[in-house]
C-alpha cells in the first residue's frame, strides 16, 4: 500500500491473523506500536517470547500452566470427585472467577464439530475418560451454549454413561441483569423450559 | 487470576495497552498465541522489533517511513505546490487509497486539544508554517471531522492567512452508501449547509 514502510505493513499483517482483528484494527494497532515509547513494543515481543517459552499444558487437565502439574491439580483443598469438563483454558478462567466451583477440571481443547472436520480424537475425549474413575463422583460438562458445545456434551454423556458417575450440563437461561425483551428466542425458550419452582 | 499462568498474565497485559483493546480481547489475545504455532507467535514478536528498528519519520513531511525523504517526498511526480495536512500517518495512506490525489502531504502527529493540553507547539504546526513558500499554491486541511481536527483546521486557516496561500478544508457530508435516516443530525446539517448545484 503506497504510503505504508514494508515493516509496517509485515507487523499489520502479523496482528491481521489474530482473532476479532481486521485490516484496519491491525493497521491502527502497527501504527499504535510505531508512535509508542521504545520499550512499550520491546515489553509486548518480549511478553509474547517469555510467554511461550514459560507456559505449557498441566499433564493431567491440559491447562496452560507454567508448573506442572497445574496449581488447580496440584491443590490438595480441591474436590478431585469433582470435574468440570471446558472446551478451553479461558473458560476455565472464567468459572474460577466465580468462587463457587471447588472442584477440578479436564479442559478438551476444542468442541466436537463435524463440519470443520474435528471428531473424538482430536479433542482430548480420550484423557478425560481415562480420568473418570471411580475416585469421580460428578462430571459437569461446561462446554459452550452453541452446537459444536452442545454435541460435545451429548457425546461425553454417552460416554460415559457405563461408568456409573453422575454427568450434569450447566444450566441455560436468562443472563443475569437481561432483559426479556432483548433475549433471543432459543434462550427464552430454554429459559422456559429450564423453569423451576419458587 | 487463579487459573491462569503469570506470563500469559503480563501478556494479556501487554495486549490491553493497546487502542480497542479491553481485558476480554486481551485475555483472547494471549491465549489465542500460546495456542498458535510456536512461529506464529515468534513471527509477530520479531515483526514488532523489526518495524522499530526499520522506521522513522520523514525528515520533509513526517510521515513514518523506512527511507527518507520518504517516497512520496521523494517522488518528482508529485505535486509540490499542493500540501495535504493529515493528523497521523493512517489518514494519509486513507487520502492515498483514493488515487485521487497527487500533492504531497504534512502529518501534524495529532490535532490541538486545549483539554488534554496539546497546544500549537506540541503538534508539528511550526514544520507546516515552514514548508509554506511561494512554492505551495494550495494547503489542504484533512484534520479529523471532530471538535479537535476542526480546531486544527481553524487554528492552521487563520496561521495561514498572511502567506497569500490558498486554504480549503476537505467536505463534511453523507458518507457513500449511507442512509439519510441514520444520519446523525450534525452530520445531515453539514450535508445541507454544503449542498451543491446539480
Amino acid at each position: 500500500m503506497s504510503g505504508t514502510p514494508k515493516s509496517l505493513e509485515r507487523l499489520a499483517l502479523e496482528f491481521q491473523r489474530l482473532p476479532g482483528i481486521g485490516a484496519k484494527s491491525a493497521a491502527r494497532l502497527a501504527y499504535y506500536l510505531l508512535r509508542s515509547p521504545e520499550d512499550e513494543a520491546q515489553r509486548l515481543a518480549r511478553a509474547i517470547d517469555e510467554s511461550r517459552a514459560a507456559v505449557r499444558r498441566c499433564s493431567v487437565c491440559n491447562t496452560l500452566t507454567e508448573s506442572d502439574p497445574c496449581e488447580i491439580c496440584a491443590d490438595p483443598e480441591r474436590d478431585a470427585s469433582l470435574l468440570c469438563v471446558v472446551e478451553e483454558p479461558g473458560n476455565l478462567v472464567a468459572i474460577e472467577k466465580t468462587r463457587e466451583y471447588r472442584g477440578r477440571y479436564h479442559v478438551l481443547w476444542g468442541a466436537l464439530s463435524p463440519l470443520r472436520g474435528v471428531g473424538p480424537d482430536e479433542i482430548d475425549t480420550a484423557g478425560l475418560v481415562r480420568r473418570v474413575t471411580s475416585d469421580v463422583r460428578e462430571v459437569v460438562i461446561a462446554t459452550n451454549p452453541n452446537v459444536e458445545g452442545e454435541a460435545t456434551a451429548l457425546y461425553l454423556a454417552r460416554r460415559l454413561k457405563g461408568t456409573g458417575v453422575r454427568v450434569t450440563r450447566i444450566a441455560f437461561g436468562l443472563p443475569v441483569g437481561g432483559d426479556i425483551e432483548y433475549a433471543d428466542e432459543v434462550t427464552m425458550a430454554r429459559s422456559l423450559e429450564n423453569r423451576r419452582e419458587l
